[in-house]
């Protein structure tokens, strides 16, 4: 089967010719349909983030948005024809107790591989296998945008985890921004729009008019913040003090900056993970008392658990085809990988489709 | 009446007589039996925090850690007789809803009063007037140490919302870090160690021995550490990542360098409050990193609501006499304020007493 891997130490991937895996006692097989591409895979991909190989191989297998059909239920509950995407986290050895209680997005850093970031083989190949315990179903309606379940359960795990770190009042947000207009900020914007938690978003990009990301934020219902106008400790005066602010682009400043933007007993949750160590200079004082005088909170997450891809799957069995649509920029087949990887202001989510 | 107070543009808290207070309908009368000091009265009386006086007055009674005896009911569900101890804030005018809800503790800036600190009468004085839902009953047996019911109510608000940000997963702390070995700093480390939630704790400072807040951390149980000696984030590799870093000294740079002590999934709570701005340098990658990759949290708490003062004084009952008498290193008449209020390295907790 083709599959799109890295090799250690060469700066392209290649499309490689491998044997269609053979499920072992547990497992299915997966026909793959489309994986999605996201910033992470573009920094495997130059070498920057993850990229270990499996153990006793030579390449790492990319790709962790994936969507997929049953080929083979093998003995499985699963069912032939099946659609499905599979989680991204795997225990290593017997993993941590997280690994037993369906939390593997909250077990310690050397307890888990990563399929298709580090460790364990990811998607981008026409099969791959998993037991039914890291496959969430999802409607066949939806099969064609099946990997935004990936990404949309990483917004189901910061939504989630904010109500929970705010569970000890009676916390009634009403607003919410998300910093970024890359894939996953648009992405999360669109689900804050489509839910029910608040009734007005904000989405901050640096961006000149026309630009496609800004339709996209205008068109949901949002409001685009230019951040070259307009700073985040300016955001209050000018829009509102938001409730929740949901950090997607890994900017250092941001995990400080973005309490200025809050309301009283409001949240950053950051996801956005920064390339790189960065000096940066705060007011600390005024950061520390504002944390405190007014019960603001910063929440780190990362990863999503199952119950969170079954969130998201929800979602996008309920969200009309056409907004799931908007996102989408480009679609290739695997000997188009490079086109898939390019990178432009137009981009948003480019995949690719193993069904064409 | 005698009662302790503060002029605005005056350098020093005065003793002045003032008349009895005549409590409103629904309203008891309280006689004072004792009040604590704690940095904030003393910033209060320097002139650097609160110090607003109330409407159409001239000077500011302070006092906000009091315990007194129900001196007349007035026709609440109160007995003559009750030991109580007070809240500290008080609604403006009908205040936000979280007057309504009993959650005052998150109410937003401007939509309370703090007794004793700013905007509304303390409770240094022989007498005060409280509605019944602003007191809490404490057992007679420990009416001396009921002025410890305020300070402890913050640690089991900071306890509560800890436990509640972290409720959206199965987690299981064992390790607690109190940063600051002041009186709130010694008396949370006695009720870490006294309570149930953590097996192991630490205690930051910055003493050599012999030093009797060092005696009192260890003579609780917990491990004093010099912050002199040690570095936050050398901190793990030399006893372990902590579960729960509490920060009550006001040290600007805690609320970032803090996250490098805990242990994934941990989280650093404040409610130390800096005195100023201060400009920190830090490695905002690095510190967004780790609270992304970690599922880290950080929590600004500040106040407490009446189930905070209510799991105070259950754990003021349970708590042995000897225990909290160890953290009381001067008890004075309200003549003797400048003695009380006077500060050194071996004053933990003052206190006035009206009974004396």
């Amino acid at each position: 089967m083709r599959a799109v891997a890295l090799f250690p130490d060469e700066p392209e991937l290649r499309v490689i010719e491998k044997p269609k895996p053979t499920p072992e006692n547990g497992e299915a097989l997966i026909r793959t349909v489309a994986v999605g591409i996201d910033g992470s895979d573009r920094r495997i991909a130059a070498g920057e983030i993850g990229g270990d190989v499996p153990d006793g191989e030579d390449h790492l297998v990319i790709g962790h948005e994936a969507v997929g059909v049953v080929e083979e239920p093998n003995g499985t509950d699963l069912a032939r024809g099946d659609v499905v995407a599979p989680l991204v986290r795997r225990p290593v050895g017997d993993g941590s107790r997280f690994a037993a209680n369906g939390e593997l997005d909250m077990a310690p850093p050397g307890s888990f591989h990563e399929c298709g970031i580090t460790g364990a083989h990811g998607y981008m190949s026409e099969f791959f296998t998993a037991r039914p315990g890291y496959l969430v179903p999802i409607p066949e309606s939806r099969a064609a945008y099946g990997f935004f379940v990936e990404p949309a359960s990483l917004v189901e795990k910061a939504l989630d985890q904010t109500e929970a770190a705010r569970s000890g009042f009676d916390w009634r947000p009403s607003s919410a921004f998300v910093l970024g207009n890359g894939n996953l900020g648009l992405l999360a914007l669109t689900r804050l729009e489509t839910g029910d938690e608040f009734e007005r978003t904000y989405c901050l990009g640096r961006r000149d008019r026309p630009d496609p990301t800004i339709d996209v934020i205008e068109n949901v219902g949002g409001t685009y913040v230019d951040s070259r106008e307009l700073s985040l400790d300016e955001f209050p005066a000018v829009h509102e003090p938001v409730d929740f602010a949901f950090e997607t682009t890994g900017h250092p400043a941001h995990a400080v900056e973005a309490v200025d933007a809050l309301a009283p007993n409001g949240v950053v949750t950051l996801q956005g993970i920064p390339g790189s160590s960065s000096t940066v200079e705060i007011d600390g004082g005024a950061f520390h008392t504002d944390l405190v005088v007014t019960n603001k909170a910063i929440l780190g997450v990362v990863n999503a658990r199952r119950s969170h891809f079954r969130a998201a799957a929800e979602w996008l069995a309920e969200t009309p085809e056409s907004v799931l649509d908007a996102l989408v920029t480009g679609v290739y087949g695997p000997d188009e990988i490079d086109e898939a990887f390019a990178d432009s202001a137009e981009t948003i989510k480019t995949v690719v489709s193993f069904d064409r």
